[in-house]
Formats: structure tokens, sequence, C-alpha cells
């Protein structure tokens, strides 16, 4: 079987041609649950939430093997094998499969499209019960644990009352956190990867900038855009900007550099361009074909309000988790860097939790959980190939 | 004589109120020249450039003492000394004055608007002769030799043959350098600060999304916009891109956390915003009441496109400078890193021209050099002090 880089993720870094990539999985579906009466932490209650998910493996009949797989801002419930529509391989295909990290000859892998997202799970272009019209900006603000609500509630509906693991990136790890935090008896098993407790000011600033970007375009219309007529200026700047921030100095000098963009076709406005240019022009506008500008605003805004702690001193908080964790971290992420990781892991282990830290030396920024590494592969299957043969329990640590 | 930090430069990060400001030069005023017959790089020649500068101190006997600063970005002829108008200092007046480390006792101090600008020398608000329009996108591309060309020809106007020094930060970095190379026997001495020989793919993506937010605002209508109807929109989103990136986190974190905005009124819609964000939408704002949307455009792509080697060999072009230099880097200065001045410095010394590196151990990121720091201060005033005391030209070093 031929593997390339699959061309996924935050930033398509990896913008491979996909059509020679063959999934172990071959085509992978999802499928949707609609929840009844869910309330979310601004109080508002839908009457229904649609839940769009994926599942890759067997149970096992301890139902004991569950890992909830949580995707990052741009992601989706797609996490692996090919999509039965666009023929493109999960953003996380490269990590979970049969005999991948997550392994799904072992492992039951469930991956759900966040709550405010627009891949299936209600958000802010869902209809309105009642009226036939998208939520738009009508749509309550909703929090990381607002997400993780909703998934816990999918988890019970596919009968399983443990997860073995959670673990996702960025948007993913916030989600992984605020699992151990909020469910601390569901969660054997944390990997909370190149994300952080809370964002500081610079990553509240990258995403206000996106976020002015799409309402100060006049088709953003209060957040009353019609299909035909979307904001999709702003929301490629959006991209653009987000984009940039995922990657590193160094993965944009050694794929771009200073090369100029060579003509097309006639008609190629691009040309003479810095490809770095013409790059980002095309990931803001195929960003545009899949992604919803008002469910960026709302996703944003989730991420910079989560607080794991929320007020309350951390080390209370995180005396309440069982979960063990493996935090990891990027040394070429500067969006997320490994202070906000290393800080994490100090306050686990302040709280006596178990917690086992590893900043990864990759060279592509915050994208690095996106990208095919072998070592990131090996650290994360060893952590859940052994954790799943020995299980530790938190109240089998000693007390001290 | 109360100094307080001026509220100035790359991004006015020291947002003071300026009102109890006093500058030990008092008012200062601008002047404007005419040039006739000035040709670019492009080919296009204008009939007439009008240059706005300012000078400070008083040119010696010898007219070899002066120091012509170059502005960044966003900056202005007004270096130093009260705004006539606004009462603002200058954005250099903690360096540039009596007694200061560029001293206005002792040299004689230029600075002028650069041409593509905004702020009095022609570009593209400027009005096209004979139409009684602006030029807008008419305007021809200009680099950043164009605008040394039109300081050279300043220079001549002002009666003086040859520079003690050019210094400037970011793009006046940029014309420093280009002064060394395109004309080395009028510059003595060349400081370069927080700058580099040629953008990287990072520094070229940051300017592209900025250009990318003005450009496709309907309002900016292929440059033909009027003044009452301009991308203020896509301009401030540029300008936000552009403040984020001269930060650090360290700045941000220690001016803003996660602090949440408090009411300022009934009418304000930034409310229970973190504060960050309030902070952002104001420079914003602020910005498109000083700049112009198509003057950010010409200015941002000269940066882009500048290379100071232009395809020769660095050691080649490095090998005709006479000047002295010294190259000034901040370590938290992650737009324009270190390691491009190192490498800068690293090309000089294999070229054989005298090149002293100091990289500042300042946390506030690219916009250190706006920032009054007594070690920046000293280094700048030491140097300057030392070399025009002690003059050495490039042709009394050994040759080896």
């Amino acid at each position: 079987m031929k593997e390339t880089q699959p061309s996924v993720g935050e930033s398509d870094l990896q913008d491979q041609k996909v059509q020679d990539y063959q999934s172990a999985l071959g085509v992978t579906r999802t499928q949707t649950v609609t929840l009844r009466s869910v309330q979310v932490q601004s109080g508002f209650k839908f009457d229904q939430v649609d839940v769009t998910y994926q599942t890759l493996g067997t149970l096992s009949a301890k139902r004991d093997n569950a890992i909830l797989v949580c995707h990052a801002l741009s992601g989706t419930a797609h996490v692996a094998g090919l999509h039965p529509d666009t023929g493109r391989p999960g953003w996380w295909d490269f990590h979970v499969g049969p005999g991948k990290s997550i392994d799904t000859n072992k492992f039951f892998v469930i991956c759900s499209n966040a709550l405010g997202g627009c891949d299936g799970t209600t958000g802010p272009m869902s209809l309105q019960p009642g009226t036939g019209k998208p939520y738009g900006t009508d749509f309550p603000p909703v929090t990381v644990r607002d997400m993780v609500a909703v998934q816990a509630k999918l988890i019970e509906h596919l009968g399983i009352s443990r997860l073995f693991a959670v673990i996702g990136g960025s948007m993913g790890g916030m989600q992984a956190l605020a699992w151990a935090v909020n469910f601390p008896e569901l969660v054997r098993v944390c990997i909370p990867i190149a994300t952080c407790a809370s964002h500081n000011a610079m990553q509240i600033a990258f995403n206000e900038i996106g976020r002015r970007a799409i309402i100060t375009d006049p088709n953003w219309n209060n957040g009353n855009y019609t299909s035909d007529c979307r904001p999709n200026h702003g929301l490629a700047v959006a991209r653009m900007v987000g984009h940039v921030t995922y990657l590193s100095e160094y993965a944009m000098t050694r794929k771009f550099g200073r090369t100029l963009q060579p003509p097309v076709n006639a008609a190629d406005t691009d040309e003479g361009l810095f490809t770095v240019e013409s790059y980002l022009h095309h990931q803001g506008e195929s960003f545009v074909t899949r992604f919803d500008p008002n469910s960026y605003l709302y996703l944003t805004k989730a991420l910079d309000q989560f607080d794991l702690f929320d007020g309350e001193p951390p080390e209370e908080v995180l005396r309440r988790v069982k979960a063990r964790f493996l935090v990891i971290s990027f040394a070429s992420d500067w969006l997320y860097p490994p202070a906000q990781s290393r800080e994490l892991v100090r306050l686990l282990k302040r709280a006596r939790a178990s917690a086992t830290y590893i900043n990864l030396e990759t060279l592509y920024g915050h994208d690095s959980f996106l990208i095919q590494n072998p070592d990131f592969a090996n650290v994360v299957r060893h952590y859940l190939d052994n954790e799943y043969r020995n299980p530790h329990f938190k109240d089998a640590t000693p007390t001290i």
C-alpha cells in the first residue's frame, strides 16, 4: 500500500495530491444522532442537537477500549479513512487505523463534530426549529465544556460508561482537558496535545483579527448572510491569519522561501506574486468552501473564553481529576508554546496527578500534530498500549 | 522636565497619555521640497516628487555631522519634538534631541517621509499632475532603493555631500542597508536595527494578509476610493495583524493578560470583550485616520520585494560598501528574528566590512526599537560618538 502524507488538517501544510492516497480503512462514513433537550452553559436549552460522528474499530465486550478523538478548530468528525464524497483521507488518517498509533484493531475510536461546528453537528448554520432559517447569531454562545457535555451524551448513546482515553490537539486538547476535569470518573487517559489551559493575550489577539475580518465584511450582515452572499473575503482573511500562525518560520522558508509564482494561465492574477502569497490565497479560498463564517466566530470565541480552572485554584481543580495524562507539545509551536504545556504539567504534578510530558523537536510549528512523524506516533502508541495493558488508577497512587 | 514614554511608533504599545509630555525640542515642524524629474526602478518617471522632511540640530561647518534617520512602515518625517497640530511627540523623540543618544547638540538630524508614503511625500494619495485626482493604483511600484534614491536627492538639496550616519529600524533598517550598498561613498556609519537583507516567507505572509484584507474590502474599489468611502475595515484589520506581529507574547501578557473590558458607557460595544480585543480595535480604528490604504499596499510590497543582494553574491555586494556597521536586533523580536541580523553580520564580516553586532535582551518584540530603553540608547550613543570622534574608513582597515 502506498502511503503519502494526506492533505488534511488545521493548515493543510502538506498540500500534496491525494488521488493516489490509500487508507487502510478504505471509505469511512459518519452518522448522526439527535439528542433531545440539551442545555448549554449560557442557560439556552436546545430542543434538539444533532451530533455527527464517526466510529472506527470494535467496542470490546468489556466496553473498555473506547478512545474519543477531539478535532481542532477546522477539523471534522471524519478522522480517518477516505471520505465517501471527496475521497480525501480523514484529518488523522496517519494516526488512526489498523496497526496505527491509535490502533483500530485494538481500540474503538469515536470522533464527533463539535457543537457549534459546521460539519453535521448543530451549529449556527443549522436550521432553527420552527423557522426554517439558520440560527446565525441567534445561536447561543457555546463553550468548550458544552462541546464536551454533548460528547458525553453521545458516549452514553453509544453505551459506553467510561472512555479509555480522550485525545486531541489544539481545540481538541482543550476538550480533552475539560473531559478530565468535568467527567473525572469517565476518563482513564487524557492526552492533550499542542494546547493550553487558557489562551493568552496573543492567542486571543490572533483569533480576534480573524473575527474582525469576518464581521467587518459587509456580507456578514450581522450574521444573517445567505449561502450565495457570504462573508467569504473576511473568512478567507481569517483563515490566512490562522494558517500562518499554525506554521513555523522554518516550514514556510523550506516550502516557499522567496520563490515567485509562475504563470498558470492567461487569467492567472497570482502570476509574479511570491509563492507563499498565492498559497495563502488558495488556502483562504478553499476554506470558505467548507467552513461557515458564523461557526468560525463561535468556535474561536469558545477557545478564547476557555479557562480550565475558571477562577478556582488550579490545584483544587486538578485534585479532582482521576485520569492519567500524557501532555505533548512541539518545540516549534509558537502559537501554543511549550511553556503552556510545561505549566500545565507542573500544575498536574503539584496536584499529584499522573502526568508524563514530552516536547517533541519537530520543525513544523503548531501544525506538527497534523503531520506524520514517527516520534509523535510512537509516543502516542506506546503510552496508549502501556496504559491499556496496565491500567492504573489515580486512587492507587500513593497519597502524600 | 518630566519625561514619559511617548505614544508613538510602529505599534503604539505604550498607549500613555501624552498631554503632559514635554519634548526638549519643543514644537518641531516639517518642510517640503519639490524634486524634478525623478525616475524610479520600474522605469516610471515622475515630473515632480514632493519630499516632506524634518531637520534638527545644526549642520557643522565641515558638513560632516549629518545623520539620516529612516522611519518604519507607519512612521513619518516627524521624528522628534512636538507636532505643531497634534502636540504629540515624534516617533523617536526619546532618541533624538539635545543630550539624547542621537544628540542634536552634536548632530544634524534629517528624517524624511518615504516615497510612496502618506505624510507629505509623494505617494498614492498625492494628486496626479494634470488630473486633479490621486494616483491611486496608477502610482508606479516603488522600491526601498527608490526611497533611498529620493533621500539622496534630498541630501544633495541640503548641501550635504556625505552622511555621517544612516540609521533606522525595520523598513528604516532596510533603507539604511540600501544606502550603504547603493551609495557607498556617501555613508560613513550604517545602523540597521531589527531588520533584514530580505523578507522570509513568514514576513511576506503577514504583509500579504494585510494587503488581502484591504483589497477585498469592497470600498477599496481597485484603489479608486474616495476620502469618504475608504477601505477602512480592511486597513484596520491589516493594522491589527501588523500590530500583533510587532509585539511579544510577554508584552501582551503583561499589558493585557486575560482581563476583560469594563463598560465605558451605554453605547460601548466592546464591553465584556477581552481588553486585548478592545485595544486592537482601537489601534485599527486610529490607524485608519492617519494612513492611506493604497500607501499601505505599496510600502509593504516594497518591503517584501526588497533584496539587498538582488541575486548577486552577497560577498561581492558587501565588498563594495565602505560604511562601518552597527547591527542591532532584539531577542524577543519574532517578526525580524535576531538570526536574520546575525546572518547579515556574518556576510558583512566575510566581506571584510567593519560590523559590530548587538542582540539586546528586551522583552517587547519587534517594537523594542520604538520603546525607550537605556541599553539601546547607550549602544547607539556610544557607537555614534566614538565613530564621530575617531573616524575610520574602510580603506584604512587592513586588507587580507
